[in-house]
This record gives structure tokens, sequence and C-alpha cells, in this order.
């Protein structure tokens, strides 16, 4: 419990993270930023938050609820403000003609071309620039734009439903409802926070999964889920062959469709593809005749894919995680046991103890009658 | 949080509970009970529990720490006093001849031949007699203590440790420390509180595993750790073959150890078991051949067995659980992932979503960098 009164720094930044967190389903590819505005005895004077590209940032927002009330105000803001003139004008030069007196910011820019510009921008114009603070939860806002701005690769998330022994689905491939619905509405969620949602051809072909964000089926109140839903992620299929039948349903609906394979890929098999509406791209292949998934990460990451949810079979997920490019892995437990023979989380070629994979479990909670658990690798290949 | 002050009737029987978990350990074949005695204010007066078979009864216990202040007060004990005459004289008597006023237990006997006639003793005395309170917490001091009494059969708990993919060591049997220290102090806690340990004769000839309770091991305070490993479990090889190694570890050391087989076993493999001190028992066998695993838990009940820890292979504890043997699951998680070429958690052989087995997770914990998940079966066969 903090002693903190609701007037300090940190429970100002705080209520900017909390801001912030709105914008959670709904900025991409832009940041989830939060801004508070309190004036000299910490009163609350103007809050706001990003909440979709092409709309105010934070900063604007919450300068535009104080008003004239931000004349000698404190602005704190999750995210340094920006310097640049992009879609709207630069926060920083705002800040400084509504007349603030100091800035408090929770992270740098991790964009390291224009990091502790804006900063410098608020300070030649006089205003008292304060932070870090609160650094690590205003960085847990976006894993995924922090990952892009500094490695050039979206953040990449897989998410996996099993048994408590660790199966996904019969032998047989028969695989529905191994986790309750409250898993699943929380995997709605997951798929709502990401840019795009990768699987494989085989999940296509024997599941035939829509892989869209359904706002019914979120489990979130009405407003938040229809904004969320407004905003499909990339639904993209790792197909080296092309064998992704035209009828499937990850072709159909509102949310674009990428399908990327090989050179060997057939141009008929294409054209048919294409002719669904489906983007199809070629991209180089790995020593075994597959799409190299680091160059569809890249590919990704181009398109300003800040997170990613791997959402496949144990082959496609195994591959991500064995090469080294799963950051986070979300496993839900269901409460049943599928037996010996049934599949694996994840098919990964080890032979002994020596060359086991270790993680990090940062998180395990209840959802439902459902375990979630999250975990970080470290693997680097 | 309660409200309850202190010297509530369920603040008072919450001690007792936690007074009786004092002989966790030690008590077997008898059950953990506790016993507070309180004066007609509720001040504590008296204190004891049952520590060891052959030692005073918990009642006893606290009558001799209250003295003479018993009278006129009030006994609580987490299990009704018993009215038979056995090692010590009954309970039921001394609380009469103590001038005890009222008796409020947590629980009847257990033993459906017997229950009700110690209270019925008391209140033919003129004692005020109440309860069951707090029962469901007094049902888990002795879940297989209750189990022997109403069933005939010991309680079975099995003890695995996987990794988050559910497998337990490497295809060649490479297996050793899948979980951390911790983890195995715990797995030294649970056997501890066991009377039996079973495993199967493959756990023996690859793993040579001791099987016994190392007070140093425990992670318990020394004279906890000491007193609970003075009394081993009986160690227990499911060996239908009689294939047991002569020179395995499990056959050596202070524990007392028994080999169940069939008839099948040859004569002369019996005979050199035998003579490193092993019990050798043939058992009826199961219509593949080997030991019918009810007749061995019948075996263990007769034996005065509570409850059995079952540490083996998939193989058999999958057979305890498919056969639905199997009271409780405690399975350790460990931070890794070890493959899909990997070892199983439990062999099963199911092939359909709709045979799943469903089981109910009742605690999740972590200990150490492991997760402790604690379930239970309903399976009925």
């Amino acid at each position: 419990m903090s002693s903190s009164p609701d007037s300090s720094p940190r429970a100002l930044m705080a209520r900017a993270v909390a801001l912030a967190e709105r914008g959670l389903y709904t900025t991409m590819p832009n940041p989830r930023v939060g801004c508070v505005i309190a004036d000299a005895g910490g009163a609350v004077v103007g809050e706001g938050w990003h909440r979709r590209a092409g709309q105010p940032h934070a900063e604007i927002e919450a300068l535009n609820d104080a008003g004239e009330r931000a004349r000698g105000a404190t602005a704190y803001v999750t995210l340094e403000p920006c310097s640049h003139t992009g879609r709207t004008g630069p926060c920083a030069t705002a800040l400084v003609e509504a007349g603030v007196a100091r800035v408090v910011y929770g992270m740098q820019d991790p964009n390291p071309s224009v990091a502790g510009a804006g900063l410098q921008k608020l300070r030649d114009a006089g205003i008292e620039v304060e932070g870090p603070l609160l650094e690590e939860q205003c960085r847990a806002l976006n894993p995924g734009f922090i990952k892009r701005m500094t490695l050039g690769l979206p953040l990449v998330r897989s998410k996996s439903a099993m048994s408590l022994d660790g199966r996904t689905g019969m032998a047989s491939g028969e695989s529905k409802w191994v986790t309750g619905p409250a898993a699943r509405a929380d995997v709605q969620r997951l798929r709502a926070r990401s840019c795009a949602i990768v699987t494989g051809v085989d999940t296509v072909r024997f599941d035939n999964p829509n892989m869209n964000v359904r706002a019914g089926d979120m489990a979130l109140e009405a407003a938040v889920a229809e904004a969320a839903a407004v905003i499909q992620p990339l639904r993209v299929i790792v197909d080296s062959g092309l064998r992704t039948p035209a009828k499937a349903f990850i072709l159909q609906g509102d949310a674009p469709t990428l399908v990327v394979t090989t050179e060997r890929a057939e141009p008929a098999r294409r054209e048919r593809l294409e002719e669904t509406g489906a983007e199809v791209l070629v991209l180089p292949a790995g020593g075994d005749g597959r799409v190299d998934l680091l160059a569809l990460l890249k590919e990704l990451a181009q398109r300003e894919c800040n997170e990613i949810l791997v959402e496949s079979g144990a082959t496609l997920s195994g591959e991500f995680l064995y090469r080294g490019h799963l950051d986070e892995l979300i496993v839900y437990m269901a409460p049943k046991l599928l037996g010996s023979s049934a599949r694996p989380l994840f098919e990964l070629p080890i032979e002994r103890m020596g060359s086991v994979l270790p993680i990090t479990i940062t998180e395990m909670r209840a959802v439902g009658h459902d375990w979630r658990i999250t975990a970080t690798t470290d693997i680097e290949r």
C-alpha cells in the first residue's frame, strides 16, 4: 500500500498510465500514451490519452481539457512529448505555447534518432523537465512499439491452450474447446491489442478459424469492445506452398489477410488467393525451404506492426520459439488431461537435458476455470 | 479478515486445528488431532495435540496441561473424543473425570461403527456437546485416515515434476533436476506425511532412488524434521516380474521395503530380494498380468496406511490415474521447455476429446522458481 497522497508525482503519473491503458486496443501503430495536467497544489486540471492514429496525441487532449488552467501547471506524460510534426503538430511546441511550467515524463522516446529531442525543445523554452518516473510501468504500455523503434522488429507473443499435461488436442486433430469461455475472451483481447495475428496453413486447413476480433466475445464494456473491433489486426498465413483453400474463413470478413509464401508457390494458386482479396507476398525461404520467419517479422515491422500474436499449431509456434523469435508465451492451462498420445504444446527437437529451453514465468493467474501462464524467453540464436 | 475475538469458539477451534497440524508427520497410523481447553471467559487454560502413536491423545495432553483449571471449562477438539480403550484410555472418560462442562468437536469419528459413541458417552455424563465446528478444516487434517475408515482404502496422491510443456524427462531417460531445491524439499515433506511411497520397478532400475525421508532436506525446523524422519514411510515397489536389482538403493537404509509382485515371479528372484531384508508379497494380477493396483491399495489400508504417495514414471502413475485410484495429483511445474520428444506426464491412452479426464485444480502456488499445482480427480471406473 502506498502512503502517497493522490497529488504526489508518482500518483499523478500512475493516473497518466491508467489513461494510456484506455488506448490499449486502438492507438496502433502509435504508442499508448496518457497525460495528466496538475496545478501547483497537485490538483488535476486536465487529462487526456491518445485514442487512435490520426487523432490528437495525449498531451493535446489534456491541454484542451485544462484550457487556461494549463498555464504554470505541470504535465505528467507517460512518453516523452514528440518534437516532430506528424499527423498532428509537435506536442512539445503545444506544451510550450500553453504555458506549462514543468513536464514530468515516464520514459524517453524509444526511437534512438529522436530520443531526447522533445525534452530538449521543452528545456530550451525554459520548461522544467523531470523524469523518467514510473519508467517500468510506462515501458510496459508499449512493449511492441519500443521493440520496433529500437530493433526494427515487432514484439512476438504466442498463444496456446493446453491441458494440465501439456497437450493441445487429440492426435487426430480434434481440438475444439480445450479451454473455457473466460480464456477464449482473454484471447480475443490479446488479438485486439495486436497489429497482426500469425497462423500457419495447417491451422487454416484443419481448424478453419476466422482469426478476427469479435466485439461480442471480448467480455469488455460494449463501447470499448466496439472501438477495439473497428481496428481488425492483419491476418497473416505462413503458407510456404500456397495450400490455403480459397474458401477458408480467414480470407473472408472485414480484416485484411496477408499470405506469405516462397518462390516455389505456383502462380495459379497465387492468383486464386488474390482473387479473394488477400495479399500474397513472396518472402525469402530458409534452409528448409519454408518462409524465413525473421524476414516475415521484418516485413511486419515495416508495416508498422507493434505486437503480433502467433496463434498456430505446435510446428509453427515451435519454430518461432526454437529460432529465438518469441518474446512472450501465453499458455492457457485447462483443468483436464488429454493423455500421452495427444498433441504437444510446441514441436521442439530437444534430446538432452543440457539443451532444455529455460523460460521465466512472469505471471500466473486464474481465468475462469483455466489458468493463464505468461512467460518470457531469452533464447539467443 | 475475521472480526472474531481470539476467544470465539471458531478461533479456539482454529487453534486446535493448528495444534493438530503439529502432528502432520508423526501420528500415523493415528489421526492428527488437536485440543484446546478454555475457561468460561474463553481464556485458554490447556492445549495438547497427538504427537505419535502410543503417546497420549490430544485431549489427555490438554487435560494434563490444564490440570484443575479443566473443571467447568470447554474442550475444543478437532475430532470426536474416542470412547474405546486403545493404547491409552478412552478420552471421553478422561474428559468426564476432569469435570469438563462442555465439549465442542470439529468432526465426528469417521469410523462408521463408532461414530457418535464418544459424543454419546459425554452427553450421558451430563456434558454439553456441540459441533461440528470448522468441519472442513478438521476433515482436511486427516484425508487419508478418513478415507481408510470409511472406504477401507488409503488416500492416494501422486507427485510429478514436469516442464511447462508437460514433460518429465528426456526420451533417453535422462531426467534429473527438472525442478529446483524448494520443490524437492516440498516432496520430502509430502513423503514425510505419507505412510507409504509407491514406485515402479522401472523407476528403481533407471533412477535408483532412495525414496526415504531425509531430515536435512525438508527445509523445516531441525526438531520437526528429525521427528518426522524417525518414522520412515514404507517403500513399495510394484514389480510384477521381480526385476528389482538386489543392490538397489531402495532396498537399503532404515526404512522398510515391500516388493509387490505376481505369481509369475521366479522363486529365486524372490529369495534374493528377501535376503536384502525386503518383504516380497504376491498379489493378484489384473487382466494385463501386472499387479492389481486395487489389491495393493487394500493391502496398504490393512497395514494402516492413511496417505500414500505415488512417485513413479508415467506408466505406473498413469495406470493409477486411469483406473480411478488417484485422489490427488501434485504436479511441480518448472520454468523450462523439454520439447516434444520428451516423456509425458502420465501415460494415458485417450483418443477422443470426449474421453479427456476432467480434473479440479484446488491449489496453485509458487515453490521457489517452480509452481506447485494440486488437483483432484473424480474418475469413477
